[in-house]
Order: structure tokens, then C-alpha cells, then sequence
């Protein structure tokens, strides 16, 4: 859809984001609400603004509970995208996007609340779903051990040395040592360390996976009529495309009729046609991206499911430099990432790919026009979004 | 929107309906599976052909495990509107038709699947949300005796006789008694009888209560342009809304800064408007209308709020016979509604609506063209849709 309601950003929060249990004095719920005031603040509206809340992955902080504590008078849209891990950020937004172009709201607020102090680590054993009978018998308790499976089984079919994942957790905590706000800031990270780095569960060292954080973040969403008139820089949404599929369901563990060479895919083959068909872009196009990187493995799977290279080349694409900041054809998660910056579940992710567009980060690419953000992958659904200069 | 991706409804589907802890032999969810596959076959499609799903009220029967359970290949479109008793029924339908105008999907299925014989039954204790501390203390349990509160001060305001909420359960029992798929097809209720039903929560008699029951309902929407296609006879959605206020949050209960006069509302007048305004028709253009039902005494004050009688006049409305099936201006909840047919939070009453348009009701409305929906009443969010024959 072109014209007045295409849907574009105007908006960015945050909260502080610190290791799990550093912010102990106030609700998850109150960070969440803090990070969309913020967001609402950065556009230079108000609440009486907003009449749409997005959120995704069984959000506990519910859109009408949120609607009493921040006072928003009138609301026109509120939904929630099912799944876990992240995969739905961008789906919200995508919910966004269909809400505003739609007309069935005008100004929608996609927040995700992550404070694992107050909740459980993530880390740890503990999943309650409905398929935990499963896979507990098999020892798998957490994300990591479910996702090690399928980036085992991608590096035996291509033959990329694993240790090319050192070059995506190097990378992103170089991003994080120049940006205050990520939690690795002060953290410098040595190949060395990386390789010292204790076993999670093969093929993930520690610095493997993301970190176990405290800290909310929201994004606001309106009509481009609306977005001249607001106080910040926007971002147009070119294209938004969330789902799972063909083959997958409840992730790759409760796959079915799924293509033998999909399953070592991180779901997001389909979803990346139609988002580059929509936003009319090819891969070639995207000058930064900001891809789910709760284990680094995936990182490198992604980059072959969006085309920026072939199947088996992405240990050669991040081991040639290209995914650095300093001179990389696509510089990655700019901010840190969610393996050196926070784990909010990837809104900080799509806030770091407004910041490049509005020339705003703090490992800036150059004249940055188009970036990509993803939402959770090797889960279900999975969602992506390509942002625009406007 | 108009044109070829205007939203229609082609297809529903229902389980049987039993009283609660009348299906045993087969999971809520798998119950619900098949309430999709019956909609998808009513319109001659197959669930290759779906890739949406939408659902409401904190549905458990996750979407993403919907899709494993029914080898939908490729998800496009999931999504589930927050909040609680079926407020978000039509809300999931706004959502749906935003995913298919908006190009993010072709076909969604919006369900809902509510066995209370295999969870908790509504009418007991046991509410379980944030908000439970809050209200626990004052007696308030149950959603009956919620809801009372407004009730009660609605007949207060209006000088109403609580006795005209006789005419609502007496109207939609005679409905049922039509309707061979409703639980109480074979049960009459005679005045005496209704005015004999023991408190429930005053001004609620056992009659004025919604059934606690077994089932599921499904509802396929698609473009226009597919619409054209099924097998099924297609029903325009002239217009959905939903959301909640101004004044409104987690219902009447978690009430801030509302307007006095609202408290005893369903929290539908800004939805009302915005829905008559988008399908382009006024009350007087309604022929037929499905509105939520958990309790009769809300049914009187919907009347008002949506505009077909003034502030006040909804006990005389009713009791001239208006709702009534034979003969009445504006024959309401023709399969027995939730009081009389089965409580699957609104979505059989959605079906319903379709079937009206259809020409296919067992109380069918002469040369019904047009039909309004609800969602819940007084609860947050609330929605509406509004039926076209096409």
C-alpha cells in the first residue's frame, strides 16, 4: 500500500537494560509502560495519541491492563502475535502496519516487557508448554539445547566450520563496546575469551547466546500522513511479512511434512521472498541489518535465507569481515545486538534499525537507507520488516 | 475499503454444543480443530488454502499449534486479541479483515474453542488475573456478579423494571426451541418458570445467565475476489470495529477517569458510531442482530447504546415485542444466543449472523439483509462487526 496511511515509525523507547534481577524496584510491567512513554515522548506525542497496542510471544503485560496504567483514553486496536522466542516482534508490527493502512487505528505502540530477574532465566529448564512432555525426555530443556539441534545439523550439511561463529559474537560486542547503553559496553571480548568460553550446549560457547537481561523497549507506529507532523525523524515500513511455514509449526521440533533442506533453515525462506517482492528490494539493496541473533549460529543461517549469500558461503560472508562495522559490506546489529546489548525479545532490535536510519547510532553506517530487522529465528511464527529513509 | 480485497466471510463451522462436561471424549483443542475444518469445508476450501489465524480473550488453543494439528503449509497471518468474556470475538473478525485488506493474508479462520467441562466452569469462583486482589474482597468472584454492578445501576439510572429482562431470556428461549443444534432445543421456559429461577447475583436469575457449555465455532474470511470463488454463498463485512473507552480499561472494574454516565454502558458507544459511520447505515437499517449474551440485563443496555431505542426505553422496547422473531422490529439472537443455545463467546453468534444472510436460520428473518454482531458487553475491549448480503 502507498499514499497516506502507509505505515511508517515515529517513535523509539526504551528502558535502561541491565543483566536479570537489576532492575528489582519496579514491576516488568511499569518498565514496559516507562519504555512506551518513551516511545510516545520521542515522537512528541501522548497517550491521548495512541489507540493501538501490539505485542507478540504470550505477552504478559496485556494491552488492556496497559491501557488503564498509561491512561490512553480511547482504544481501537489491540492484539497479540502467539509464539515463542521473539519471533513475532516484527509480526506486531506487522499488525501495526495492517491496523494503520487499514484504518482501524491511527497511532499503534508495539512494546515487549523482558525483566528475567522477576520472571524466570530463560536459560535455565523451566519452558511450560504444551509439548514440554516431548522433548524433556530428551533433554531438552532450554532454547539453547533446541536450537543447537537444528545448527548442528546446518553445519553438517554445509561443511562451514564452526568456529565461524566467534566472527558474529566478536562482531556484535565490538558494536556494544561503543554504545553506552548495552549492557557489554565496558566489555571488551577477546577471540581468546570467545574460545575459552564454557560449553551450553554444542555447537554454543557462553558468548554463543544472548544474555539472560532486564529491560522493555516500544516502537510507534503511525499513518504517514500523521508521521509529517510529528517531532522525530521517521521511518517508512517498506514491507512487513510475518507467519511459519511450509512445513513448520511449533518450531523445528514439532515440524511436519517439512522439506528435508528446511530443516536447517530458520523458517524465514518464504518470508523473505515476500518481503523483498513487497518492499521492492533485493538483498543487494540493504545497506545495515538487525538480525535475532539469540544464538550466533543462527545469525549465520539467516544470511542465507535472505539471500545476502549462498547456501554454505555465510561462514566465509562473516569470517571475511562482512558483517563488521568498520568496513563491512553489511554491518549486523549495530547496537550489540541482543548477544551484548539486551535480550528484549527483538524490539531493540528494530529501535537500532530506526537509529541507522536516522543517522542516530553509535556505530553508524554511512548514508544508511534501508535496513532489515528480523524477528526470532528457527521458531514459530517468524517475522521480518525493511525500514526506509523516508 | 472497497474493491477486491474487501473482507467477506465464506465459511462456519461448529462442533455439537453440550452442557458443560458433555465432551469428554476429545480435547478443547481438538474440538476446536474441528469447528475449523467444518468452516473451511462449508466454504469448499481446504486448510491449504488457509493462512490466517485469529482468535480472542487470551485463547489457550494457540495459533501456531492450530496450524501443526491441522498441516496448515504455510501460516501467514496469527494473531489474538487480549482481554476477557468474549470481548474480542468481532475484534478477532477487525483483525481478520485487516489481514486480508491490507495484502498480509488470503484467507483467515477466526475460532474460538471454550469446553468448560475440561477447565474451570465460569460461574464459579476462580477468575484468575491481576486484578484479583482487587476484587476478591468485595465479593466479587464470579462474572455474574460483576456484571450485576452495572446492571443494577443501569435499572437505577433508567427507572427500567429489572422484570423486562424476562422478555430477553423468555424471546431467545423460543428461539432455541427452533433451533435443533441448541442445548435447550427441547426445554421450554414459561414466564412463571423464568420469574421461579433462583439469584444468581440480583438483579440475575438463574434464566438471565448464559449457559456453561462444551463447543467451538470457526468463521473463514477472505477477499472479495476469493469470495467470488467458494461454494458457500459469501457475506460482506460492511464494517468491524473494537478496541475500549473512552474511560474504559480492564472493564467497569479498573474504571479511570470515566464519565459518570458511562459507568452503566457496555462500553460500545464509540464503537457504535464508528461502525455505523464505516458500513455507511443506521440502526434503522438492521434487520436482524446477534448480541452478546452472557447476561439479558446487558442486552437491554447494548439496545440503547447501539442506537435502537433512546436512553431509558429498552424495557418498553423489549417488551412490545420488538426483539421477538415473530414479528418484531429487531428479532435478536435467533439460534437462542448464549443463554439458550451455547456460550462459545460469541463466536456461534457470529455464525448466526451469516446464517440470517443466508437465508439458512431455523428463525430466520424475512429478506434479512443486513445483520449486527457484538462482541462482550461491559468488558474491555469490546467489538462489533455489521453483516451485508452480497
Amino acid at each position: 500500500m502507498a499514499g497516506t496511511r502507509k505505515a511508517h515509525i515515529v517513535g523509539i523507547g526504551e528502558s535502561e537494560f541491565t543483566r536479570w534481577g537489576g532492575i528489582m524496584d519496579r514491576s516488568q510491567f511499569q518498565v514496559t509502560a516507562e519504555a512506551i512513554l518513551a516511545a510516545v515522548g520521542d515522537a512528541g506525542l501522548s497517550t491521548d495519541d495512541v489507540d493501538g497496542l501490539a505485542s507478540f510471544s504470550n505477552d504478559g503485560n496485556e494491552g488492556p491492563l496497559m491501557q488503564a496504567a498509561l491512561g490512553i483514553p480511547d482504544l481501537r486496536w489491540s492484539s497479540m502475535v502467539w509464539g515463542g522466542g521473539g519471533g513475532g516482534s516484527c509480526g506486531a508490527v506487522a499488525q501495526a502496519c495492517a491496523a494503520v493502512e487499514s484504518g482501524q487505528a491511527e497511532t499503534v505502540v508495539v512494546y515487549r516487557g523482558l525483566c528475567q530477574g522477576q520472571g524466570r532465566r530463560f536459560g535455565q529448564a523451566g519452558l511450560s508448554r504444551t509439548h514440554a512432555s516431548f522433548i524433556y525426555p530428551f533433554g531438552l530443556f532450554a532454547p539453547s539445547q533446541m536450537l543447537a539441534l537444528m545448527v548442528q545439523r546446518f553445519f553438517h550439511e554445509t561443511g562451514i566450520d564452526p568456529a565461524a561463529m566467534a566472527e558474529v559474537a566478536l562482531s556484535f560486542r565490538a558494536n556494544a563496546n561503543r554504545n553506552p547503553r548495552a549492557i557489554m559496553h565496558g566489555r571488551t571480548l577477546s577471540r581468546e575469551q570467545y574460545f575459552a568460553g564454557r560449553w551450553i550446549a554444542e555447537p554454543f560457547r557462553l558468548f554463543d547466546c544472548c544474555l539472560e537481561s532486564d529491560g522493555a523497549a516500544a516502537v510507534v507506529i503511525t499513518t504517514a500522513e500523521r508521521a509529517r507532523d510529528v517531532k522525530s525523524q521517521p521511518v517508512e515500513i517498506l514491507a512487513a511479512a510475518h507467519g511459519s511455514g511450509p512445513g513448520w509449526s511449533t518450531g523445528p521440533l514439532g515440524a511436519q511434512n517439512m522439506p528435508d533442506s528446511d530443516y536447517a533453515s530458520t523458517n524465514n525462506r518464504r518470508i523473505a521472498q515476500e518481503l523483498y517482492a513487497k518492499a521492492g528490494v533485493s538483498p543487494d539493496d540493504i545497506d545495515v541489518a538487525q538480525i535475532y541473533d539469540h544464538f550466533s549460529g543462527l545469525i549465520l543461517m539467516a544470511l542465507e535465507d535472505f539471500g545476502f549469500c549462498g547456501r554454505g558461503e555465510s561462514g566465509d560472508f562473516v569470517s571475511d569481515g562482512h558483517i563488521r562495522w568498520d568496513g563491512g559490506r553489511l554491518p549486523l546489529n549495530t547496537s550489540g545486538g541482543q548477544l551484548s546489548e539486551a535480550y528484549v525479545h527483538g524490539v531493540n532490535l528494530i529501535n537500532e534499525g530506526v537509529r541507522q536510519l536516522r543517522g542516530q547510532s553509535t556505530s553508524q553506517v554511512k548514508d544508511a537507507q534501508t535496513c532489515l530487522v528480523t524477528g526470532g529465528l528457527g521458531v514459530a511464527p517468524t517475522s521480518a520488516i525493511i525500514l526506509g529513509t523516508v
